[in-house]
């Protein structure tokens, strides 16, 4: 199958390439490099040392004699390029990660709001549109996210995939309707997505696109087997305080000696997926796409679901790590439960891959490995979601 | 109250601004002209002769030595300047109309679909995210539309104001909740203002930004009290098959000799409001904003509701003029019933200027009037909502 990859550079992006290429898709990665300029921005890197886009793909090839194609495009700004690309290339299909996807990036300043809100809204209009006027039947698999649904909305009902089951009365009776899920979004960058799935629904509906929308947990984790061959082709790893991930930045805090930041009471309850399995769920999706004229399909990419302070306890068990209990910067419930259906996936072949000590250690192994580059003062998140929040200061230098 | 009137230059922001200045409130216009560069590019003009913006406000002052303010400002691009506006003017209340509003338009070309995306979303979102920047607490009048609902979803049951009540199973029994209605945008422009929802319902969620959307239905007339004091006050009058709206083309038509053109079946019921009760209405949504931290207050702004085939008969009836069924060059229901619930406006004092023969007449006054200015080419709807739809001969050179 031929692929773009849209983001194809990025801490998600960059590890799908690989493993489509490896199971033997025709893959090309569209990327602007956004996230690297956001690095300069932030004045941070990675932990893992990653090459230029231009050497990863060299030495993927390489390795395995499988040629990923790179094209440097801004899909938000390059409108008529993108559509000469899909004329060029007439993929099969398309997997778009290419958004701005910190929440707390997204809350940061006038400019990061706006930044998330063009760039990401922008984009995936401009994608839809460009299938259309490409004339082209190209499946979009869209990486979303669980926080489109908010949390603890729904009582004791697990969240669905997607679509929830409603009743409504009228004056002939209760009737009973599928609709998407309601948005609670709790920051600019998952209102964005809350955003795309309108522009998803219209397009489908008036022009048949065909679009998965995969809610994705919170990925933890670095390497895949792919990203493993070498250590040129190494992914990145955020442990900063904007896109840094909360279990990465536990495990990354007890290899280099920080305590572990929990930022609130750690009672919130998220979902959580290692990056080998997104890699893996991308391959399921594309191989599942709706038909033309349906709805829009949306799975949950989630495997498990952990209380934040409680994968903190697991973490400091794990490596004597002490626990630091900092404001949160964040405007979220102090605590709320999770149950989040995912039998899509499972039913599909994905065999996941849960978090136990192994793998704790496999990525506390970078952590170790790459402990000199950590600037100490990046840690703390200290972005907060309206101004006049209180934030903690720094804990070690 | 200080009220800045974004889009105060086109067809509903116009008699806003003159009749939230007779009223007394302090009113200044921002726009960026973009209707009046529309029409340049449309090649097709308002059949009324509307005066250049600053004429029109020197006029105005004239005869009521009151005062509107103008300022040459594009919302969508920029943000500084719009920041900037806000901390010099300090306005109690932002009327927010300064969005691309026709659904024919929205469905052109990749361009007008993208133009439509863009200036809505770019717009809305940077006037939040200015209001918070500016620190100021300055309530958001926005102008959505019923289209926001979709037609024919919910049954017998009335389409509610905004927010819907629903019934959720559960394992612990069914829950009660009041959502947000299900967005079923039949267009590029009406997908905008279902964005525009998420949007307002986040920041007023973040950061207590008191917000009222307004749910209008298609507007007809052309004269408000205000704008009749001076045939240089006039407001504009579209005929054309893209920003045309249904009732006022065919009066137009019945005035010039022009056949009414029915696209489709006619069967679809919308709902409609005269631009005298807009005005008014605005007027009232700016005296009953939420309070801080409420949820958006939503209101249909819509006085009745016709059967499209029924209005043509109606005007047929009262004028002679035959009814030409044409192809529908839209994707939608070729029927559909509609209930609207609208009693919040009437509650607060709304007293609703009905459709009758003597407004009818007064509208194909102006028809007549300025007949030698209607481009007969510009009259049947020729936009697709999608490729390879089929389009009606012109009727009349």
């Amino acid at each position: 199958m031929k692929v773009l990859i849209l983001g194809g550079d990025g801490f998600c992006g960059w590890p799908t390439a690989l493993h489509l290429s490896q199971v033997g898709h025709d893959v090309t990665i569209v990327d602007n490099l956004s996230r690297r300029f956001i690095d300069v921005e932030l004045e941070v890197e990675s932990l893992t040392p990653i090459r230029p886009i231009h050497e990863r793909v060299a030495v993927w090839k390489e390795h395995t004699g499988k040629s990923i194609g790179f094209i440097s495009l801004d899909i938000a700004r390059e409108y008529d390029r993108l559509v000469a690309v899909l004329l060029e290339l007439r993929p099969d299909a398309v997997v778009h990660f290419a958004e701005q996807r910190a929440a707390p990036y997204s809350m940061r300043t006038p400019a990061t709001k706006r930044y998330t809100v063009d760039n990401n809204i922008t984009g995936t209009h401009n994608l839809l549109c460009a299938i259309v006027e490409s004339g082209l039947d190209v499946a979009v698999v869209h990486l979303g996210t669980m926080g489109v649904y908010g949390y603890g909305w729904s009582g004791s009902a697990p969240i669905p995939e997607g679509y929830l089951t409603v009743h409504v009365s009228t004056p002939d009776g209760a009737i009973e309707r599928e609709i998407l899920h309601p948005a609670n979004p709790g920051s600019v960058y998952h209102m964005t997505k809350t955003l795309d799935q309108l522009l998803f629904a219209f397009y489908a509906k008036n022009d048949g696109i065909r679009v998965i929308d995969l809610h994705q947990g919170i990925v933890w984790g670095t390497e895949t087997p792919e990203t493993g061959i070498d250590e040129r082709l190494i992914n990145r790893f955020d442990y900063d305080g904007d896109y840094g991930t909360v279990l990465n930045r536990f495990i990354m805090q007890a290899a280099v000696g920080h305590p572990l930041t929990v930022h609130g009471t750690g009672g919130q309850t998220r979902a959580f997926i290692h990056i080998r399995d997104t890699v893996r769920c991308i391959e399921i999706a594309l191989d599942n796409p709706p038909a033309k004229g349906e709805r829009v399909s949306v799975f949950n990419q989630v495997t498990e679901t952990y209380r934040v302070r409680d994968l903190a306890d697991l973490v400091s068990k794990l490596t004597g790590a002490e626990i630091a209990y900092l404001p949160n910067p964040r405007k979220e419930a102090a605590d709320n439960d999770l149950d989040v259906t995912r039998d899509r996936f499972l039913a599909l072949g994905l065999n996941p891959t849960m978090l136990g000590e192994g793998l704790v250690e496999e990525t506390k192994g970078i952590g170790v490995k790459y402990a000199s580059r950590a600037d100490f003062s990046k840690i703390v998140a200290k972005t907060v979601w309206k101004a006049g929040m209180e934030v903690a200061p720094d804990l070690m230098r």
